[in-house]
Order: C-alpha cells, then sequence, then structure tokens
C-alpha cells in the first residue's frame, strides 16, 4: 500500500503506546503480553478492521499487526484506542512496522500461532515478481522457522493469480491446505471478519479465496 | 452423461474389437497390451476426443477408457476405428463400459500410472451428495490402490465447487498437488488436449481448472 507522508499521522506515530517503533521483543513478546497466550500476527494490516475486530473477539488470544508504511498503522492504532476510550479494554493488540523479510528478526522460533495473509500485494504475474509473493517459498520458510509445530497461516484474496500461485507454492513446499473456499462469501465458512479492502471488493460481487496452510506434522519414526 | 439406448449403437458395442465387454483383465492389462508401458485411465471420457488423441500423440504409454453408458464409449471408439481406416494404426487404446467404483475389479493394486478426470459430473452442491463426486475420500482411496507409487490423477472442470471439494478431499487425504490451475486456458500449461466439453464451455470465455495429484512418499525409515 503507497501513501504519502503525513505530517498530522507523526504524532501519534510516537506516543501510541500499542504501536511499538522498536520491535526489539524477539522471544519476549509473552513477557510484553503478561501472559502465555497464543500469539497471531496480521502481515499488512491496511487500516486495522480485521486485527482490531479479532482482538475484540478473542481476548485470550494475543494480536500482532505488521504493516510497512508507518503512517498506514496509524489508522488501526487509532481504531484501538477509540475502542478503549468506549471502555473496551483491549490489551491484546500491538502494531509494529516491519517487513515480512524480517520476520525472523522480530520473533523467536516458534514463537507464533497463526500468521494472516490478507490481500497482500499480487504484483504482477511474471516470473521475476514472484519473490516479491508473501507466499513464495522463500517467505514461506520464514513462517515455517516462527510458527509452532500447530502453527497456521490463513490466506484470503481477491486476485486468482495470487491464490493459484499460492496454492503451487504451498503445495510444493509441503504445507497442508485446509479450508480451501473459491468463493467465500457464498461458502459455509462462518465467522469471517472482513477487512476494509475486502468489504469494498466483495460489494462489487467479486469472489474471495481463501485458505487454511499448516506444517506437516513429521511422522518419522 | 445420461443417454438414451441407441439401437444403432448396439451391434458396434458387440463387435468393435477394442470395446471390451468383459473386464475380466485385472493384472492383465500389460499381456493385453502387449507391452510393458504405463497405462492410464480416463473416468468418464465421453465423445473420446481427450483419450483418442493422448493415444495418438503417446504411442509409447497405453490407455484405457471407462464410460458408464455403454453407447457412449461407441462413438469414442468409432473414432479411433476411422483413424486406423486412414492409416493411423493406433493399438495402444481400449474402452470399457464400467464405474469408478468397480475399480479394484478391473485393475489390481499398482496397475495405472494416472488417471485422468475430465469435467465429472459436480453433483449438487449439498453434503447428501459429495460422495457421489469421484473425488470423495472413498474414490481417491480406490485410485490409490491402484495407482503405482509415482501413480497421478489429473483433473480439470468447469465447475467451481467441484474443484474447490477436489481440492480440499486431496489435501485432507494426503495427496500431494502441484500445477494448480485456476485458468487452464490463460496459464502457461503447454500440450493441453480438449475434451468436446471442454471446447464447448471454454469458447464461451469461462475458465477451466486443472490440477495434478500425485501420491506422497512415505519418506519414514
Amino acid at each position: 500500500m503507497r501513501v504519502r507522508k503525513k505530517n498530522w499521522a507523526e504524532g501519534e506515530l510516537s506516543s501510541n503506546k500499542i504501536i511499538l517503533k522498536d520491535p526489539a521483543h524477539k522471544g519476549k513478546w509473552h513477557e510484553l503480553f503478561g501472559n502465555p497466550n497464543p500469539i497471531q500476527v496480521e502481515i499488512g494490516c491496511g487500516k486495522g478492521n480485521f486485527i482490531t475486530e479479532h482482538a475484540r473477539k478473542f481476548p485470550e488470544i494475543n494480536f500482532i499487526a505488521i504493516e510497512k508504511e508507518p503512517v498506514v498503522i496509524v489508522n488501526g492504532a487509532r481504531k484501538v484506542r477509540e475502542l478503549n476510550e468506549q471502555g473496551e479494554n483491549l490489551k491484546n493488540i500491538f502494531f509494529i512496522t516491519g517487513n515480512a523479510a524480517d520476520l525472523r528478526d522480530i520473533f523467536e522460533v516458534d514463537e507464533l500461532s497463526r500468521i494472516y495473509l490478507n490481500f497482500s500485494d499480487p504484483w504482477p504475474n511474471r516470473k521475476k515478481w514472484a519473490k516479491r509473493r508473501l507466499t513464495h517459498k522463500n517467505f514461506l520458510n520464514i513462517y515455517d522457522s516462527i510458527l509452532n509445530a500447530s502453527g497456521e497461516i490463513h490466506l484470503k484474496t481477491d486476485n486468482t493469480v495470487l491464490f493459484e500461485f499460492s496454492l503451487n507454492e504451498f503445495s510444493a513446499e509441503n504445507w497442508g491446505l485446509k479450508n480451501i473456499s473459491l468463493d467465500l462469501h457464498h461458502s459455509d465458512f462462518e465467522g469471517n471478519i472482513m477487512t476494509e479492502y475486502e468489504m469494498k471488493f466483495s460489494s462489487k460481487g467479486m469472489p474471495i479465496y481463501r485458505l487454511e496452510a499448516f506444517k506437516r506434522k513429521n511422522t518419522c519414526c
């Protein structure tokens, strides 16, 4: 998501306590949350509706939203602040700036239980751009190391090329797949929480793709 | 495919030498073909364009088309006879009548190298019909037993619900997936041989789905 620098956001970026400027919490996220609950991360949180609604709905889970554009996460963090001012008292959510390529610097091996990839940039449909996609095998290897043994990746997209690419990458890298949907909003899937982009896109009647990928258990003796 | 009984087909059904009325060749298909070449089977061959073109293109592979409606395969078998009258000399193809549920009675364990499922009946999108779909886990278990260790299933369909169902069934039953395409005719896939149904359907601009499933190697010690 390309954004212009917004001066109004600068103050909030430095003063909002749920926006972490220094992500030096590798291996210590449970301490920061103050509980041993599972940690789930959304990579590319946009305006934050998805992760914030998850934090409200699942107080027993810790959420972290990562976004590469610093000014973008101000909206999400502001949403949480406003909810808390209304009495929600959300303590299970943080926002940090960072890139998916640096996740190993942010999280310890096995530290996460789930990663959400929502409407990631599909990049042009040419081989030279494939490495940029967040489901390229290089990224899957990163996720593999920071997710625990029962860790999962939940992906949603409206982009056919990205979904096809992702199905093939997950399969080639030996991830298990389940709950694959080629038209999420007309499926039996319950409890879907929409991103802002998803609301806008699906209102035009276009299908949303979804899948859940999981690390295969090593059953060897 | 529901068809009316056609009397003109009766004579051909009994006289055409590549239509096998008695499929008692279990474990002896290589003898029948007279060579040790791989055997590939299409379940539900329709009018036979797909399997006949494969037989022409790959003389080093043996092909068997199975169709539950006896009169349907007459068209396919006639196509082969006409090609042979024109000098093709196709000896690597047979047609038999039968149901997918009976495949274990027709083929020995490990006897096949590939199964093609082309535009199979999707059945209504309700759970009670799921068992009829040719990618239901009960069928996958049958295919698993008659395919050899490197055996594959190649599936094509225009039906979104069937394709989604198939992705989930293959994944749940621990088959590997590769070369998944959500729009085959606009993909990089080369050498696609179309069925009659596919020609008709894709000419309307609708996408064709495709996947290849393979048995996972048991890597345990």
